[in-house]
């Protein structure tokens, strides 16, 4: 079966593409640039990776308390990729792990500050309508930062538990496959 | 007075200095490649045009539900560029205004799907320390989308609203400077 991987942070989509992808759609096709062709390609291309999916690992941490730019930029373009009336992930089983550096559960200092799960969430499900599996994992700093070293046995249970998760995560989407 | 302006939607800053910045700021000034120099100079000068101004006008639309790509690319830069400790707009007066397309408010069909102002309170004030206003408006997309045309009054009302709030935004800066 066919893998396609996109490592977003490592090879980032390029910031230009976004306006040149969207405004074409607004010009004929005859009318369009070499670069608003290429853009809006580019864009169709993520849109149909997605779309074409029978499954979706998706890998994205919080960076800065927030959605990671490149996750962003990669939405926004397989936003701009959609075909009218499509969603991208319908029914698509997804399993999304994210990671944060610090601790952001209920009862801790930075509880709310955790912006991007909710976002992540809107888009794949409310959006797109992925049947979402979320592995968590935080503490990621600890042994790192030598300020959160009094975490350390939290930490390892909070790893074991993701390792766990993820593990459960993949023999769901395996079972589906031999199904 | 001198007055820096970036256009992030129409100029974007590269998705690739993020990596460069970060990293060359764990490698000695020395063994720095020219990219990383040159990134780490781009997100210092960003985060000193911050630390410099004695007050900031900030316009971030909510897009796809979400923060821009643009802004969070310049958030993330700036912070890889901020000398240990710093706030880079502590007390800084600073106007955020914000646009977004459709309606938000409690009890409107798309209540909690506004993942954008929150996210930019969280960095301007918690994050820099800014003296923060907001001017918001919404249903932008009335008059473009017919779809919308039943809101075409209470449109006109938002949009008179934060016209009077910018207006009073600025007549609150300009104070500030003449005493």
């Amino acid at each position: 079966m066919p893998v396609v991987r996109r490592h977003l942070g490592q090879e980032p989509l390029p910031a230009h593409i976004w306006e040149a992808a969207i405004s074409s759609r607004h010009i004929p096709e005859e009318g369009r640039t070499a670069a608003q062709r290429e853009a809006l390609a580019t864009a169709e291309r993520l849109a149909a990776e997605l779309q074409r999916a029978t499954s979706a690992v998706l890998a994205m941490p919080l960076y800065n308390f927030g959605v990671s730019q490149h996750a962003k930029t990669w939405i926004d373009l397989a936003i701009a990729g959609t075909p009218q009336g499509i969603r991208l992930l319908e029914g698509t089983p997804t399993v999304l792990v994210t990671t944060r550096g610090g601790a952001y559960g209920p009862g801790t200092p930075r509880a709310g500050w955790d912006h991007n799960i909710d976002y992540l969430r809107r888009i794949l499900v409310d959006i797109w309508g992925a049947d979402l599996t979320v592995v968590e994992r935080e503490f990621t700093l600890v042994g790192v930062n030598p300020a959160l070293d009094e975490f350390t046995e939290m930490a390892a249970i909070m790893h074991k538990t993701a390792e766990e998760a993820a593990g459960e995560a993949g023999r769901a989407l395996a079972t589906r496959y031999a199904a």
